[in-house]
């Protein structure tokens, strides 16, 4: 009998947060650092900017496609922003889950209820908090030398989304964005380890007592 | 405001496998790394053997003490072995839980089912499983010469132990001690960062939402 290798299906990771909270810097390293670990790709209606790649930042379509799509239930979840539209495929996470390779989604919290719906079992949500106001409206704030009020909007915002946390499974408050990183990996290190997610362990456990 | 730390509930941590496994040297070298995680300490009405500590490693009392404790719902889990009764007081793990510091179990699957009645929001289930019935044969042989049919015996417990596999949130399979340490301390530090753990959460998404 060879050592058993747990096969194992995917996980569907989601990272959300208010704006300022540095759940992109988290989800950039986290991608560096994990191969198993890829991001869901989006389908959007938005035209290309300059410097994007088809099929790498974003799958681009039009509407009547798009609307196609969300007819036939092939996205996971669907948003309209600014006059756009932006969508999962079901496809390509599907496949990966099967495959064992874990799928990052950096979306908000309307996006994480949609795919608590379609995919609970699969998913496990993780919510970045700023660790103060100040921290968070220094982030906000940025280089350039916004309007207070534009600034006060983004805050506003912010306070908006954070109530949201609610909904999440884990909490990471990013004091430090090493320490978060560190945080997010545990969590996926963890997960994949549950045992819903294993595959054939029940013959292997078989095998085991058997001694095969 | 203060950079927030999370104030958290402390996780009961249950590591079970069937004998043979690697457990114990698991549980050593996590509670070793890990100042927040210590092994609870049952009471037992076995006699003192040469070397152990009353308190370190168990709380040694008398069958009517051990009677009385168990009647006033005193024990998370308890049970008879070979003629002694061993048990899990419930004040210094609520202590410790109430504490933010964490609790490592060394427990069958029958306690671990007694401690989920008690505290099941508490408890993070791992189940260790051998990569091998060669690899389970050699490590209960042991270095010791035992007859064959010894083996064998503590085989076919092994083999009963493994089937509740199921009843456990987490699989480990130990391959190599070292990896194996590693699964379990991401397990507990993702546990460390679940929502319902946090004290406090909603008082500091509130402040920061007011910017207090």
């Amino acid at each position: 009998m060879e050592p058993f290798v747990l096969r194992r299906r995917g996980v569907m990771l989601v990272l959300s947060s208010p704006s300022g909270a540095g759940k992109t810097t988290i989800s950039r390293r986290l991608l560096e650092r994990d191969a198993d670990l890829h991001m869901s790709v989006s389908v959007t209606t938005r035209p290309k900017r300059p410097g994007e790649v088809a099929g790498r930042d974003y799958h681009f379509t039009d509407l009547t496609q798009f609307e196609l799509m969300r007819n036939r239930q092939e996205l996971l979840e669907w948003a309209k922003v600014f006059g756009n539209y932006y969508g999962t495929p079901r496809a390509p996470v599907e496949q990966a889950l099967g495959a064992g390779r874990d799928v990052l989604f950096d979306i908000d919290w309307q996006g994480t209820q949609q795919l608590a719906e379609h995919a609970r079992a699969d998913l496990v949500s993780v919510f970045v908090l700023p660790p103060s106001t100040a921290e968070l409206e220094r982030r906000l704030r940025g280089r350039a030398q916004d309007p207070d009020e534009v600034v006060a909007q983004r805050m506003a915002k912010a306070a908006d989304e954070m109530t949201h946390y609610e909904e999440y499974d884990y909490i990471v408050i990013n004091r430090d964005i090493e320490e978060s990183v560190e945080a997010v990996q545990s969590i996926l290190g963890a997960e994949r380890r549950r045992r819903h997610r294993q595959i054939g362990l029940n013959d292997f456990v078989k095998a085991l007592r058997e001694g095969q």
